[in-house]
C-alpha cells in the first residue's frame, strides 16, 4: 500500500510538470510524448509517466493513438470552435442565472481596480491574472463543481495557445465593459459584452493557431 | 508494443464490464472496488483493473480515496442537483440554438411514433430507448463533440439510479409534449416543457436516491 501511494504521488508530479510544459508552449502542439524517453529523462519508471499521460488524455490535453503512442493535442479550427461554443454556453448560463451573486461578490470590485490598473501599466502578467479571475468568477458563482470542472478543462485548452495572444489590451477593455455593466446592474448589456468578448477571443485564438503552426 | 496493446484492450474490456455492472445497479452505489479481488475474479493482472478504475474515476463513476482505494460514486443530493443543473444548461442551450436542426431531423418523426407506441404498449424498454434518443437528439444537434461528451457523462450519472425510476409513463407524456411543440415549431413552449420535464426528473432522481440508500 505504501509503495502504491508513492507511485501515485510521482504520477501527480509528472502530470503537473507535463501539463505546465504543454500549456506554456514548451512542448509543442501535436508533439509526440515518448513514455520511455520521458521516464529516462525524469529518472523514474515508465508506469507513473504512462498514468500521467492517461490522466492528461482524460483532460483532452493529450491524444492517445492506439498502437502508436501519446501526442499533445493538436488544436484544429473545428476543436477551437467547439471549445468557444462550450464557453459561451457555460458563461452565459452562469452570468444570467447568478448575476446577483456575481454583482454582490466582494471580488468584483477588486477585479475592477485590477483591470483599470492594467490600462495604466500595460502589465501583461496582471492582465493574465485578471482574465482568469473574471471568467472564473462568473462560472464559480454557480457553486456547481460539475460545471466548474468542465469549464476549467475548456480554459486549459485555450491556454494551449494563450501565450501567443497579442490583443490583451483590447481584451482588457472588453473585460472593463463587462464589469462596469455588472456593477451598474445592467444584466442584458453585461451578457451582450460577454458574448462579443468571447467571439473576439475565438477570432484571436484561430489566428494564434495559424501562427503556432507556422512557427513549429 | 504488442504486449502494451493487449493490456490496453483488456483495460477497455474491464472498463466496459465494470461500467455496465455499476449502471445496472449490480454493483451498489458507494460499494468498494478491490483491485486485487477483481483481478482474481477476472483472472487477469491488477494493472488493467487499476487502469480501468482510473478511467471510471475520470468519468466520475468511481471515486478514488487516497491511501484507501476505489469506490463506486455515492450520489448525494447535492451531486444530483449539480448534474440536473448541468443538464438544464446543456439541453436548453442546444434546443434554443439548434431548434431548426432538431425540428427538421428525420429522427424526430420516428421518435414521435415510438413515444406514442409507449403509451399504447406501456413497454418500459421502449421508453428507456426513446428517452435516450430524445435527449441525445437535442444535444447531438450541436455536432459539438466537447458538449456531447460532457452530456454523455451527465447521462451516465443519472443512469446510476435510472433503473429505480417508476414514473416512466409520466415521463413519456412529457416527452410527447416536447416533441409535439418541436413539430409545431413552437420553440418557447418546447423549451418550457423541456425545463419542466428535467425538474420532474430531478424530483424522481432524488426520490430514487433515498430508495437506493434504504435497500443497500
Amino acid at each position: 500500500m505504501r509503495k502504491k501511494l508513492e507511485i501515485s504521488l510521482v504520477r501527480t508530479k509528472v502530470y503537473d510538470l507535463l501539463k505546465e510544459e504543454i500549456l506554456s508552449g514548451e512542448i509543442h502542439l501535436g508533439q509526440r510524448l515518448n513514455v520511455r524517453k520521458l521516464s529516462e529523462e525524469l529518472g523514474i519508471s515508465p508506469t507513473p509517466v504512462r498514468d500521467a499521460l492517461l490522466a492528461l488524455s482524460a483532460d483532452g490535453l493529450v491524444r492517445v493513438v492506439p498502437r502508436v503512442g501519446f501526442f499533445v493535442t493538436e488544436l484544429t479550427e473545428n476543436y477551437i470552435n467547439e471549445i468557444i461554443e462550450s464557453r459561451i454556453m457555460v458563461e452565459s448560463f452562469c452570468l444570467k442565472k447568478y448575476f446577483d451573486e456575481i454583482r454582490n461578490s466582494p471580488d468584483i470590485l477588486k477585479l475592477y481596480d485590477e483591470v483599470k490598473k492594467v490600462i495604466d501599466t500595460e502589465n501583461r502578467k496582471l492582465f493574465d491574472e485578471s482574465d482568469e479571475v473574471l471568467h472564473m468568477l462568473i462560472v464559480k458563482s454557480s457553486s456547481n463543481k460539475t460545471i466548474i470542472d468542465f469549464y476549467e478543462k475548456l480554459w486549459d485548452k485555450i491556454d494551449l495557445v494563450r501565450h501567443l495572444n497579442k490583443r490583451y489590451l483590447d481584451s482588457n477593455k472588453e473585460h472593463l465593459s463587462i464589469i462596469e455593466s455588472i456593477l451598474k446592474n445592467e444584466k442584458e448589456s453585461a451578457i451582450k459584452f460577454l458574448l462579443r468578448h468571447i467571439e473576439n477571443v475565438k477570432d484571436e485564438t484561430l489566428k494564434n493557431l495559424k501562427t503556432s503552426k507556422v512557427t513549429k
